[in-house]
């Protein structure tokens, strides 16, 4: 823990104090070094809820004392990506969020012993305090608990949009789902809603296979289970006759999009990449694939437009229509955030949530 | 050429005599052994039209004299593809005429000193006679000329269904077309009847760029004239503002296909795969070009369901509304079709068709 200078907002910007964070496998990832985007040092985090402590100039729509979900994706209902109904992906702030600076001057608002310190996603949010774009905060009701929310602003919106928004899973379809982390789960309760017949789990640990049956999962595969020279595609095309019509990777690994992809069903089957794969890395397969009627697609942050929808996914979970309490397995003080780490690096953990 | 023994129609089989058939680059590719399916000894040939000389048993829905288009996608109007609205791919007679027989006995009906010739694609066209599954045919009007609509039974109706099929283009959309031969240049002619807004032509040989133009295509580029380090997808990403919200590769270039994919919108951009690669090869790019919005996607015949719809297609030729005999660049006897293949392989001609 070091104690870091965050400067007021500027034009367009509010800063907030954070009140919980998660840590997502992206933060560890960046941490790790295998984004090659990543900047360093920055400060890295980016699903956690807050409130706003004070506004820059031009920013009407946040006064001090909101409580907001700070959005890497941000939304600023201007761009063409903003305009088109179907997309999110706002390109209003991107250029500086991809480059850790604000849009208003190109600088930081972190600095540690007088040298800047980088903005990570446009949100930032292993900080007590930090500064963001009024483009990348979701405003949301007062009664919802922060500590709870918080994971809105990732990982469980991220698998829910990808089966409503990206694939748009109709009543009685076949699904398979690879990596059931929290945005696995997440897909297969997205599933659940959306009256799939058939949920597959794809994982290589049994726990949490057994955690997909909880969440409604029809079906569990583990690949190491398998016969001797049987693919886990090959399984899944055996379960569903041609192939399940929608297929979700959310584990980040290239082959396993690959084989999601190829689980998929001939003529009409559907793959949507939810990992976020680490850099230099590629995805393969045959045309034939394509030709003989898949489709592969991908989705961030499940197709939402942050602003305007994450209050509408706080209002479902409020009227208890979504799990968010059942995907959090420990909770620590922010202090003790290198434990926390730990438990995501073994795997023990679906969400961890920070406390300031 | 040699003289084979073409064996009468059994249950479910129809014997025809061909009329016309075209040169594909997919019969050129197999000839060549680039297809890993590929079965020898066998009769190539799937783009024709014929007559019927005489039906198998059981068949009830032609009769010796009809006018007929063998179709390598059969439709059964029964399996589960048939029945989806939006998929061709019949399953009835795939398994049969992936092996090169025909699927009432497992055997061939060709031979030639006494020894089997196996089938190709369920049409084998380059025959004076040929036997093939009732599933396999459409019949169509008496006035349609045979010698042109023979096109019907592959590149043409491929390209147009690519773009009205598979990709759904909207009026107003922005797209590129990789490879100008008759499949690029049907792709070209589908868009302007969608009324796409933009249609960037992609070719390295000037001659089909100005055909392009002929065929409708608002922009040209040749990826070779471009400035050094300028590679042809940003060249029209910037073109297009964020990429072509429609792009097709009709090269079989598994590197124009990423080019393809990559040149399409972020957000909402669709890239169809039409070409035929070579065996082995493979597709790859990174996931992060599925994340931020891009979909792949392939096409089979242009997704027509061939016995219900090729007819409906010469119908648009007989009232003008598609271009057929622009896409007929020579005509020769079937004799010479070895002529034909190396006009192909040259470059020098869209179609060539031979009559019997």
């Amino acid at each position: 823990m070091v104690k870091v200078k965050v400067a007021p907002p500027q034009r367009g910007e509010v800063r907030i104090k954070h009140v919980a964070v998660a840590l997502c496998h992206t933060d560890a990832y960046t941490l790790d070094g295998h984004d090659p985007e990543g900047l360093f040092p920055s400060i890295l985090g980016h699903e956690a809820s807050a409130i706003v402590e004070s506004v820059g100039e031009g920013v009407t729509e946040f006064k001090p004392g909101d409580h907001v979900i700070p959005c890497y994706q941000a939304y600023c209902g201007e761009c063409k990506f903003c305009k088109r109904q179907d997309v999110n992906l706002c390109t209003s702030v991107r250029a500086s969020t991809g480059k850790g600076v604000m849009a208003n001057d190109g600088q930081s608002r972190f600095t540690y012993e007088d040298k800047p310190i980088y903005h990570f996603m446009g949100t930032s949010s292993f900080s007590e305090y930090g500064v963001v774009h009024a483009q990348s905060l979701a405003k949301i009701r007062r009664d919802a608990p922060l500590e709870k929310v918080c994971l809105l602003g990732c990982g469980i919106s991220t698998g829910w949009g990808a089966v409503w928004n990206t694939a748009k899973v109709e009543r009685g379809a076949t699904a398979a789902v690879f990596g059931m982390g929290a945005v696995g789960l997440s897909v297969v309760e997205g599933l659940v809603k959306a009256g799939a017949s058939k949920i597959i789990a794809v994982d290589l640990l049994p726990s949490k296979l057994n955690l997909a049956k909880k969440w409604g999962a029809t079906d569990v595969v583990n690949p190491q289970a398998l016969p001797e020279g049987q693919s886990v595609q090959a399984e899944i095309v055996e379960m569903t006759g041609f192939g399940a019509d929608y297929t979700f990777d959310c584990t980040g690994n290239v082959q396993v999009m690959r084989s999601a992809l190829e689980a998929s069903a001939r003529g009409w089957g559907e793959s949507v990449v939810i990992g976020v794969a680490a850099g230099g890395q590629e995805i393969s397969t045959r045309p034939f694939q394509l030709v003989t009627g898949r489709s592969w697609k991908g989705t961030a942050f499940g197709g939402f437009k942050s602003k305007p929808q994450v209050p509408m996914l706080v209002d479902l979970y409020m009227s208890g229509e979504l799990k968010i309490d059942e995907y959090i397995t420990h909770e620590m003080p922010f202090a003790k955030i290198n434990e926390a780490f730990e438990l995501l690096h073994k795997g023990e953990c679906l969400r961890c949530v920070l406390k300031f």
